[in-house]
């Protein structure tokens, strides 16, 4: 098992990596202030995993939450069950929710834990690739609004992640895949090594070695966890993880949600990125070109939904969260490896991207 | 004018009191990041004083949300609402929501500020003597769920507060005597002198004598302030603040959300609290009777709900907040002037003071 340490002060919080570690009581025990344990989980991690989780914490109060699965279902609606189940338990302020599931999963109790009465402790333990490497980082919570994605929600810190990889044997192809856009994406914008390690290791990761994960989510945990500790509220250098995502937010907006992975719209997203960032001048065709085919390589698509018009793609961006004041601001690439946010390009060179 | 600061750090605020404020620009332009504001407001208040405070803010790119007036609106579906019109006109993060209402309006408005895009600014227009004098100081904002008050929430701090006295003269005279209750709770939990005072002020008061409200505001946020000051994450000292709010809380839920007033409900809880505290020793039955008085001379009621058993008080007791793992603690006065947290009395005492 690796362990990791997010520096946040006195929110600091461990991730542990590695192979059957759900079932361990241990992990959970240091983050356990009171009794009553919500685990909060879907359809479809449930069956696989609740057990085991249940089983470890045998000695506490557990209730859970079972959740219909997909992205569809972060809204406030589906939210709200998590509020009914805390309160129909009683549950007090010293009770822990445990986030057990991917992504929205993680999001969404996360959330609910930042709102139950002003506030209680949560642990992830994510059971997809882009969870543990993304959603269970940094402190990030929310819920979709028809209008536009992670809407509403509010930054709240876990007591810890338990990142178990055993969980990813289950994983459909489709979802390691998009997990695999997020761990490209650390590379791109902080690690030309990394990216270099990835495009010789894409296939091991594809077929699951289990050497090969450990090593991709430690090391995207860590570029992430130093961002996100250097800049917690996002108002620098964090924001260069939305590498892509500006552009993806848009596409999975645009084809409704849940039609694309969240991975599957940032692996287009980056390729968008980069295509700007050749207009620019930052790029050569070259790395263009080797972006698209560290992309591809990964399972995931290089271009925008043909269905969805670049006017369509131009205004959905004009409502994402990162439009500050009005102004489209994005993250582009000076180099592999080098990610920069910036307004510095004409709407005309967007829209030539986009088309 | 009398401006108070609430002493926050980085967070620190001013609290600006007098009469004829609502309608100064000068009062909101510090406090404005963006050109975007969303006024939230509700049908009693948004006739009387939406529009000076549209037109003090002309030049900005103003609009408004106006929700149903009352406690048992105070929902998630009507908070929902002011997401929708957030992103209907595309606000940004740099925008500011401005809460021109009671206490409803301020906690749903700060709630909504701490939630959009994972935290926007705020302002608070407290029109109420209820929301002047207590929820627009602290921070607390939230929600109701329908097995308790104020469940779902966050600490969210305004950038300002605006407690304009003349909106007082609007108040139906019931709403007033709620706020007062919140005033009184404050001399009994800290300022024997200022008890004192409110004693031979309780009829200008409630004859809405504007020098007289303007002092006992400005002495009541100062109390309040002072306690957030010390303890913003209510650990201890603000904890006292709840004299009254447990019992009242209870009655709130059980008589209904808006059959009794906040203030009555806490009016009668304190008388309740004085009882339990003689029956521990603390107060002497002529400090119960000035209690009665003190509560009876501001308008409120000084009993429980008839309609409501002892045994169902006893029972949303427990699910109130301030129950810390299963252990009911109490707000209780060690006498006229000295409030304390206390888990100190035996269940028989509790529920010899319910019957």
């Amino acid at each position: 098992m690796r362990t990791l340490t997010v520096e946040l002060g006195a929110r600091s919080y461990p991730i542990h990596i590695g192979s059957a570690l759900l079932g361990d009581v241990e992990l959970y025990r240091p983050h356990l202030r009171g009794p009553q344990v919500m685990i909060v989980t879907n359809e479809t991690v449930a069956p696989l995993y609740l057990g085991p989780v249940k089983q470890a914490l045998g000695s506490h109060q557990v209730r859970e939450v079972i959740l219909p699965d997909g992205e569809v279902y972060k809204t406030l609606e589906v939210w709200s069950r998590i509020f009914d189940a805390l309160l129909a338990e009683r549950f007090a302020r010293d009770c822990t929710l445990i986030a057990l599931g991917g992504g929205v999963i993680g999001d969404m109790t996360g959330f609910a834990a930042a709102c139950y009465q002003r506030g209680v402790d949560f642990i992830q333990v994510p059971t997809t690739l882009l969870a543990q490497v993304d959603s269970s980082v940094g402190g990030k919570t929310g819920l979709n609004h028809p209008a536009g994605k992670n809407m509403i929600g509010a930054f709240h810190q876990p007591r810890a992640v338990i990142a178990d990889t055993d969980t990813l044997n289950t994983l459909p192809e489709r979802e390691l895949s998009s997990g695999l856009a997020e761990v490209l994406k650390y590379g791109f914008i902080r690690d030309a090594a990394f990216l270099d390690w990835l495009e010789s290791h894409l296939s091991k990761l594809r077929s699951r070695d289990p050497e090969a994960l450990a090593y991709a989510i430690w090391r995207s945990c860590e570029i992430k966890s130093q961002l996100v500790a250097e800049d917690e509220r996002e108002s620098g250098s964090r924001a260069l993880l939305n590498l892509g995502h500006t552009f993806g937010h848009a596409i999975e907006t645009g084809v409704g949600y849940g039609e694309w992975l969240h991975g599957e719209a940032v692996g287009a997203g980056i390729c968008l990125a980069a295509a700007l960032s050749a207009r620019l001048g930052w790029l050569t065709e070259s790395e263009v070109e080797r972006t698209h085919r560290l992309i591809a390589g990964a399972g995931l698509p290089t271009r925008r939904p043909p269905q969805l018009a670049p006017e369509r793609m131009l205004e959905l961006m004009a409502v994402d969260k990162k439009v500050l004041a009005g102004h489209l601001r994005l993250v582009l690439l000076k180099r592999l490896g080098e990610a920069v946010v910036t307004s510095d390009f004409d709407h005309d060179a967007l829209a030539h991207v986009l088309a």
